[in-house]
């Protein structure tokens, strides 16, 4: 194994450092994974590691060890660095020694097919990334094929994303898009766009999600605007009983996901 | 109306800076509500606000300004200050002028009730303040009493618990007690305890969760343990089918609540 990096000015160690802005994790490609637990999701998940970082001096735990040398046995180039200079890479209070480089992963909008009993999640201009993140750790659980990011949207490759996402960042399918081209191939699909709404007529519980889903999801601020309403095939209400007009965005899909399971699981399966 | 404070070292100003810190927080019995919306949803919500405060150099808003006229008319202290003042005070990039100290709110376990149709939520070691103010936000949504904050759970007047609640802090109850006089409480009001675990034998649509419910949430990390399991008087399994095995708290908590409200809706009303 090649000598200890003890410099936080090493180049390498810069190039890591520099993974927190959302330009650099363009430009290369790639993101900053930090954590056992989230290093171990994509190794076990087989995500295309560039690197895997580790500090001897702070990683103790048997199955942060484990998870190194099973990237070892795929082959995944290992950093040891001090910790010291593990601490200068870290976002976090108590680092646990253990991080990874990873590419990012992408799908072409003409690669993504939407067949019978698949669910796709259009995200429009969701801001947070610790809510994509959890989007995506609910799509996991839920069975959706993954998530269709329209016009700008938050980075599902930014550190607080992959920490929500609980590792479905490594298996959910991701797409980039604008609006125009995500209806065309909805269309394409023959798949049914649904949206929500407050002011809807059917109740989201009573809905026919049909065989081939996207659930279109609006912004956070200002829900679906008056165009992507009209390119749905359907919009649902869940209903709001209390002051507020509307629930958080991975809530309401959480809810919806489920509820298309569930249509899916009593007329298909 | 007072001269407007031009010292970010006014004493008022830095106790109202304080109150960043969870312990100035419990000392004062406030919390501090920054930004136009949350500010008119604890206005209109009737929270008991000791003080807003207004920055008249960077609030322009028409909402904003009405939302000082009514907490002044409401009889409300205004407190003024210049920007600079303001940006000290703030938690935002973009600080619109607008603030206010709130009361905190506590209700004691004896005077929570479970009556009829009353659902509340119980968290234990809910950590991320988001994440707590998401849970808060979707029972307002789906109807319920409120929360239940077992043993050492972030703090629901933290800024980021406020902000994520969309107001909903102001109208949910908020009950804090531990473990035992948690179950004691729930064995006198009747109330069903329903936990959820991806092992259990009942699926969380076919179950019967009563007319007095409380649905126990695990710890994020750990979920359920083996003495809060043996409380449940029911527990219910979300499906999981991708490589996760569990589900965000908030999200987990939106699909039950939602249940329950279903449930309610055919057979009760």
């Amino acid at each position: 194994m090649a000598e200890v990096i003890t410099s936080a000015g090493n180049a390498r160690v810069k190039a890591i450092r520099a993974l927190r802005l959302r330009k650099e994790r363009v430009r290369t490609s790639t993101c900053y994974v930090e954590g056992i637990r989230p290093v171990a999701e994509a190794v076990q998940s087989g995500a295309p590691i560039q690197t895997v970082v580790v500090a001897p001096g702070l990683l103790n735990s048997d199955f942060g060890l484990q998870t190194v040398d099973e990237a070892r046995l795929h082959g995944v180039p290992l950093l040891e660095v001090s910790p010291a200079v593990f601490r200068s890479l870290s976002e976090r209070d108590g680092p646990q020694g253990l991080a990874a480089v990873v590419e990012q992963v992408w799908e072409g909008l003409d690669d993504a097919r939407c067949t019978s009993g698949d669910t796709w999640v259009a995200l429009d201009e969701m801001r947070d990334p610790g809510n994509l993140g959890t989007v995506l750790r609910t799509c996991d659980a839920a069975g959706a094929c993954g998530v269709i990011l329209l016009e700008d949207s938050a980075d599902p490759y930014d550190p607080a994303a992959v920490r929500a996402s609980m590792g479905a960042v490594f298996t959910q399918r991701l797409v980039r898009t604008s609006f125009a081209p995500f209806v065309d191939w909805a269309r394409h699909e023959q798949a049914r766009v649904v949206g929500t709404s407050a002011r809807a007529d059917a109740g989201y519980r009573d809905a026919e999600y049909g065989e081939r889903t996207v659930l279109l999801v609006g912004s956070e601020r200002a829900g679906l605007s008056d165009t992507q309403r009209a390119a749905c095939d359907l919009v649902v209400r869940i209903p709001m009983l209390g002051r507020a007009s509307s629930l958080n965005a991975a809530v309401a899909t959480g809810i919806l996901l489920y509820e298309v399971l569930q249509h899916r699981g009593t007329s298909a399966r």
